[in-house]
């Protein structure tokens, strides 16, 4: 390795955990941190974590700053993306935070931003399950549901911002109300959060014994791991698992008719925990559902780098801006 | 004009009929011909016609075959369009014809063959109402639903065949039986031939006097212009096509969520006949719907190029094949 070799250095800004990771350029790691984010605590303080999370990767990493060729960040929106502002994040109470120009003054080197769900699903084109993918679908169910679109190497986004919102595909004209407004979006029957709310009533209701033992009926018990060991009990979270994975997969059918990818990854702790359940019955339904001369050529398979896939996208992301790609 | 300028050639290639036109290096109209298609006569015989209209434009335009640069041809699929070839045409009986192979033999230059909604949307991003669109999405209601998407100037696509399949958005789980075997597709409640069949019921009921006068209640009578007439007349008629365009508006919603396009074209004979009432109906639904973040920079207009968008966009791409663009 020459002394001008170039670090990449990929950050994952999420509302509960943030997380720096260092790489070589063949994109091995070669040190990692990650701590709470702590949102409530003001933007000046979770941005002043930021930087420290990134100096102690460079640390863990043996790595100076000067040695850093960019920084990748991958971020909730809405995002300015050309500007690096963050317009808007709810999780963590912030408006109109240039963080690209706060960690280029840091750092010295240049910083790109990108939508976490674009950033991931990059992760997994560039190092995962959809390498080499033509045009790659992610959709990750969680507490919204994030889509992004890969299409010939390239991030599909929007003129500012990201775009590829799979959450707020409207699948019940007359549903439920949506946190965009909106009735009947996707990720009101299909995320990880409705599917929690749906069996935290049949709990309540006496009808899932076994997750009403391990969680109680509050919903922030219900993470993906508690889901998936009631299911192995309770028949009514297998079928609400089912119903929610169906949904999933006639909004995937549309997109599928739509931009007719080669795969579609799907990621998230749901799926992890849950991957055989979740994606036999979305390959079901898609199968039965978009044309034939879409499917027949289409895998869709599980993710494959868990919490590193945004870390891994931004990097490269990072990377690549310095290569004009992007 | 010196004597090496290149001409271009433009075909579209219809159910009903077709039409070749040659266009000089600035895209100027030099010269036409259009006939009927007769696909009923079979493979070999429209395949002479498709020619023969060819030369007849050539002859118009006062143009040698060897002053063309190259054919471009927009035809209905499913197509291969890297090797050329129309896989199956139902409306011409057609199982994969050679079209691309036929041409270059018939004229001696370089044939590409495109899906015609992607020819057309690529005509109205050229040279029509959605010149300069960083992301253009075309929606033609037909007998079908034509849908198509030109991103960053080129036409985004599957891999061996065109994609964007607008009219197969389930709009309605359980709703009406479609062509393609699923229920419930956009097309079934929103093209101009499911307007056609709810307006001749109505018609058929006695709700629809004038339509009733003007077109019985055969479907094949119930035109476009027929349609637009009637509305003056029968309240039926126009809650009829509104509904309609509100359908199309939340299935527009959609996309728009997803691709976050800066202009939406409608085009077809049914937008024409009546475009305020149309597009005014899809653009209040769109903005009801879609997210802000959006529909604030997202223009909805009408398609400007009318039956010549096909060949304008087709002759574009073969000029474009030339030059490694698409």
């Amino acid at each position: 390795m020459g002394s001008d070799e170039k670090y990449w250095l990929g950050f994952d800004l999420g509302g509960t955990k943030m997380m720096a990771t260092v790489f070589d350029a063949g994109f091995k790691i070669l040190g990692s941190h990650r701590v709470k984010t702590k949102g409530r605590e003001g933007t000046r303080e979770v941005l002043d974590r930021i930087i420290e999370t990134i100096q102690e990767s460079l640390d863990d990493a043996h790595i100076k700053a000067q040695q850093v060729g960019a920084i990748g960040v991958g971020c909730p929106g809405p995002l300015d993306l050309d500007r690096g502002i963050i317009l808007e994040a709810p999780n963590l109470g912030w408006k109109n935070v240039p963080l690209k120009e706060t960690l280029e003054k840091a750092f010295g080197c240049s910083t790109v931003i990108a939508n976490d769900v674009d950033s991931g699903t990059y992760g997994e084109y560039r190092f995962g399950a959809g390498q080499k993918a033509r045009c790659l679908i992610g959709v990750f169910p969680g507490t919204g549901i994030g889509g992004a679109c890969i299409y010939e190497g390239r991030i599909f986004r929007g003129k500012t911002s990201s775009c590829m919102e799979f959450g707020h595909i409207q699948v019940q004209p007359e549903g439920r109300v949506c946190g965009c407004g909106q009735l009947g979006c996707l990720e009101t029957v299909a995320s990880r959060l409705a599917i929690s709310a749906e069996a935290a009533a049949a709990a309540y209701r006496g009808e899932a014994p076994h997750l009403l033992k391990m969680a109680g009926t509050d919903l922030s018990s219900m993470k993906s791991g508690v889901l998936a060991k009631a299911i192995a009990g309770d028949v009514i979270v297998e079928r609400i698992v089912r119903n929610a994975a169906q949904h999933l997969g006639r909004a995937i059918a549309g997109v599928v008719n739509l931009l007719a990818p080669d795969v579609v990854v799907l990621g998230g702790g749901l799926v992890e925990a849950m991957a055989d359940l979740f994606l036999g019955e979305v390959r079901k339904t898609v199968d039965a559902r978009a044309m034939k001369a879409f499917t027949k050529s289409l895998k869709i398979v599980a993710a494959q780098l868990g919490d590193n896939a945004t870390v891994m996208g931004s990097a490269a992301l990072a990377a690549d801006a310095g290569n004009g790609i992007q």
